[in-house]
This record gives structure tokens, C-alpha cells and sequence, in this order.
């Protein structure tokens, strides 16, 4: 298992959702502040893919500096904001989903439905 | 800006992409050890889409639980081991690429090539 390639690999996939997110962000805030910028950003991200974040602020650069710029900014805030939150979010949401599907697989294959808070066993009354 | 949304989507996104690579690495590991069942893992895959993790552990564990379980523990692994380091590596890399693209679209818009190592300004030798 390459953990140095995983590693590598998820970032860069992390960098361009954020990306993304900035584009989502800018674009809400023209909307409120100028609708035909906000057209033609959103025109423009329909048409140059945000899979690779890094190609598509390359375009828009070439296309509308300002905007480009914008995203970049935005980006680099959002990273700053919540990188530090993800390790202890992805961790934790990872193992409480895997212990949801075992608890799910195991009920239907017992087809049981396994109460989320069982009752205690009986108390034992023979007493000694 | 919505930072809790934006951070709880992010971390969505990456536990999907951390259970695709966990998928990647069993792939690898049953082409070693198992090749049918590498087959027919590859089949399932290509026909289930791991856009939606979740979803995607949900079907196999209907159709071969053994290898849900596997790539369950294989992603819980992966996070374990890789998610410590990414805020640091997503902040760098922002930082770094956005100084790349300011770079070279300023070398783009002066139509200049500006050295990484700037020669110092000369001396003003004119003495008072």
C-alpha cells in the first residue's frame, strides 16, 4: 500500500473540491452583487470543466483575470478556515458509517431488527 | 459563506474518494492473491458508481460482504494513517499554486520572462 501516493493523490483531489467550493461561493455573492458577472462566470464554469482546479484557473485567468484572482483568494481562506477540522471529521464520520452498515448488514441477514438501545439482561434471581 | 457546510461537504467528498482508493488498494491485493474475485470485484465496480461511497459499500455488501468488510477496514486504515497530514498539505499546495498561476500570468500579461532569481538593482554610484 502506497500511503505516500494516497497522501499525494487525496490532496491534490482536495485542493480542486475547494476549488469548486470557491467558485460556489463567488458565484453566490455575485448574484447578490452583479448578476450579469455572475452569468457569465457561471456560463463560463459550464463550459471548462473544475474537475482539474489547477487547468481551470489557468482558463479563467486568461479569460477574466479579476475573477480568477477571487477564486484563488477564496480558496486559500476556505483551506485556511477548515483544513484543520477534516482529519477529525473524515475519521470519525468513516468509522460510524462502517459501524451503521455492519449494524444494517447484520439485521438483514438475521432479519432481525436489533434495537439502537437494547434492554438489559434479566436479572439472575437465584441467589446463592 | 457557509463554512459549516462547506466543511461538512468536504469531508463527505473525501470519505468517498479515501473508500475509492481503498477500493483501488484491494483491487491490487486481490490481483496478487485472487484474480477472479479481483475480476469480478473490477466488474461490480465499473458497474456501481463509488461517486456516493456509501452507497457503493451499501450494494456490495449485498453482493459480497466479504470484500465490503475489506474495503471498510482498508479506508478506516487509510484515514488513520493519511489524515493528519493533509490540512498542512492542502494549505501548502493552495499557497504554492496560486503563487505559480499569479506568477506566470504576470509573466503572460508584461510579456516578459522574469527569472526566479532576480539580478540585484545596480548601485547608485552617484555620490553626495
Amino acid at each position: 500500500m502506497d500511503l505516500k501516493r494516497v497522501a499525494k493523490d487525496t490532496a491534490k483531489t482536495l485542493i480542486s473540491y475547494l476549488t469548486y467550493q470557491a467558485l460556489r461561493t463567488v458565484l453566490d455573492q455575485l448574484k447578490e452583487t452583479d448578476p450579469p458577472q455572475a452569468y457569465w462566470l457561471n456560463s463560463f464554469s459550464s463550459n471548462t470543466s473544475i474537475q482539474d482546479g489547477e487547468a481551470y484557473i489557468e482558463e479563467l485567468l486568461r479569460a477574466r483575470q479579476e475573477l480568477a484572482f477571487r477564486i484563488m483568494t477564496v480558496r486559500e481562506y476556505l483551506a485556511d478556515e477548515i483544513a484543520e477540522f477534516l482529519p477529525e471529521m473524515v475519521r470519525t464520520g468513516i468509522q460510524q458509517s462502517n459501524m451503521e452498515h455492519r449494524r444494517q448488514h447484520l439485521e438483514r441477514i438475521t432479519q432481525l431488527t436489533i434495537p439502537d438501545h437494547p434492554a438489559p439482561p434479566e436479572h439472575q434471581t437465584d441467589e446463592e
